[in-house]
């Protein structure tokens, strides 16, 4: 019955994050998406609000749990909720490289969590967080934007920027 | 229930495969080892060896059915043995790119079957058939080749080698 | 009046070329696509198929002329027919680091030619000439080869393979 | 007739943005250097001394025109001055990483444009300006930067340094 | 006599630090291992707890000499001190990146001192100042860290703390 | 009193050779540079013309060496001939990448002897013997291949070709 853990600061969660969670759920029996919220950085949208996304956007799944956590590495936290494994998307060299360091640590932190890899589509290979906020009231951003988050994420984002 | 595959030459199989072996039998229901047996390709082992260890090794696991194909793609036989995943192991940069391209091209293939990745612990990082077969032979190399083989594959190769 | 020239062993040529082509026509008022005929390599297609393949593709052209080369280095072949550009294309990392080295033994055997670099769309960033001829005789081959070559292409790779 | 763009910081332009822009002239038939001017950040240079110094620097070049822009992406502002090229340098790994992605965005955000990439000779592939101005105010720094910018910008920057 | 000098900010050091120093302190005659102190960077160690930190965890090397630096290139207070040869750790492929592009500024600065390299153990190739620096307070830390640093670094990270 | 070897097929030397054997031997009291000669590879020159090269052009350091072996692994012969240390060129990110693998398996074969790395200046960066020997009988090949080789064995490359 192996439960899995996917975290992530989702500010805002895009459709990149979508497809790994919507793979990862077709994997594992359970699996956790947990809120990372690290108080030294600045967040475009609260806790609360990242939160609602993710419920909004991940309702229809029945074997996804939302969660939250600072202050604690990840590994720590998997422990604690009872994850076995940690499942992370790799888009680009410079994300392997740095998910292969983490890999390491993290089993260094706790020998009995592993780490699973999936990489998204070709069409979402490029999409982050900070790009979607980067296009945001640019010149027609709307259209753009609409290809790289779900609805909901989309209005949340016409809302914060007052459009 | 979700079934996987995780397809090789094993010639012969490695501590690294095994690693990746036991992880993907703990996630998946079922978890289908598969030996790729290419006609043009000369093996150290015959494809009936290769299976008889890959048996021999694994017998303990409930969940692994032990198969064997030849010219067909993975994913088609993937598809038709009903596997939804495909399991692979990723040393360094070097097999990073080699998967990346794969991952996509099997996608084009079938888009029903996705593939998950696993990064071997840092002691198994270097391991590969290839260079197990290089060391038989040298100075001392059963001390060595111990550290990246089951003891069954050691057995068979010091037979091999003559020693 | 730049003159430009693409080369390759184009066996055969593929979408990803193609793409490529059309781009160079677009920035250079000459193109020469040069076929380069290594003695030493086995080719699927002769020389002469691989020229005629060309010619059928990119007749609508106005600026391309088709040549072809062997026993010379590229550059060397491009400052004889006056180019004083080279276009590579790049898919990967693995691709960056070979045009990379290439790039400047270029320079240092011919100072006055540079390289540009085109990366091809996503979904041609997978696509070789290898990877094309692997896929023929596979089951339902004509589907997936169908979106990686012109229809020249696949008439004359299903002419080859008897299909 | 296509027309191109090239735009940076030029904080302040180096011999590698001037290879950069030499070659992109050779191939172009008009090329517009264009001083990217993002509010958020800190410049050495203000956005007209930057401009100061590229006039100085490239005003032998008959189809160089130069402009600016601010708070809008590349591609939107190449589009509007009706370029359908965008040339950009790729000096390392690190470089390419970051223009493919670059590369795939901006064919979504505008499906008419396109990109492509000079490598610049190897004397100049670790310039930056930011190594140049880090550079400035070390013992005998006149005699290194020398080597990396044009003597315009040397100048510039010993009245800056006051020395 | 070759002299050497490895730098670093050493805040603090760690294992894969020292290992880097015993193995160039078995390469040289003499090494330097200078502290870096850029005064626009915060440390969590002063300049003089770094240095008293690096003497006891040192002192039994005969031929390394400690040494600190500020306002001025690695490769200046080399050629200050008398050293020929840097020395540079490299865990990734980030680092090698990073450390070519340093190698050949360097040559550009001081033609008379060369860079060497050295990989540090499987078991240290992650570690860094300030992963351990993030993991100093997290539930049982002090197991953890106690992998990556010396003893005496540990009691400091201790005290820091307060536990 | 270290002693290191540096080790390759020379076949033939090159100036990216020299240039890293150079370096060593200012680091190491004896450095051995050994010829690796594989029964199943094709060289164009012989061990024994190997040799001689090596010998005309390193005659003038005191403090190097000159070896041949085979049918071991390096790491091996560096143990018989008490040297501790491995001496490497890297040129780039693939080179690193099998550098990386091999220091960890040599560590693994043979505890006590480690790795250091060079970086050949950027002139040699791309050179290598099997681009020398591409380069052999292409038009005016004797200007170009000057500056890859020593003057050796650029008359020993005219007597193969016979020019």
């Amino acid at each position: 019955m192996p439960k899995a853990i996917y975290a992530g600061s989702f500010d805002p969660i895009t459709n990149g994050h979508l497809w790994v969670i919507d793979r990862a759920a077709a994997i594992f029996d359970e699996l956790i998406v947990a809120v990372g919220d690290n108080p030294d950085k600045n967040y475009s949208f609260s806790l609360d609000e990242r939160l609602g996304l993710l419920k909004e956007t991940l309702h229809q799944y029945k074997n996804i749990e939302i969660g939250h956590f600072n202050g604690e590495f990840l590994v720590n936290y998997a422990q604690g909720v009872g994850a076995s494994f940690i499942v992370r998307g790799i888009r680009n060299t410079q994300d392997y490289e740095y998910e292969k360091t983490m890999r390491y640590i993290n089993s260094d932190l706790c020998s009995t969590i592993d780490t699973i890899f999936l990489m998204p589509p070709r069409n979402y290979a490029e999409v982050s967080s900070s790009l979607v906020k980067g296009l945001v009231g640019t010149a027609g951003w709307e259209k753009i934007v609409k290809r790289y988050v779900p609805e909901t994420v989309l209005d949340a984002l016409k809302v914060k920027n007052g459009s």
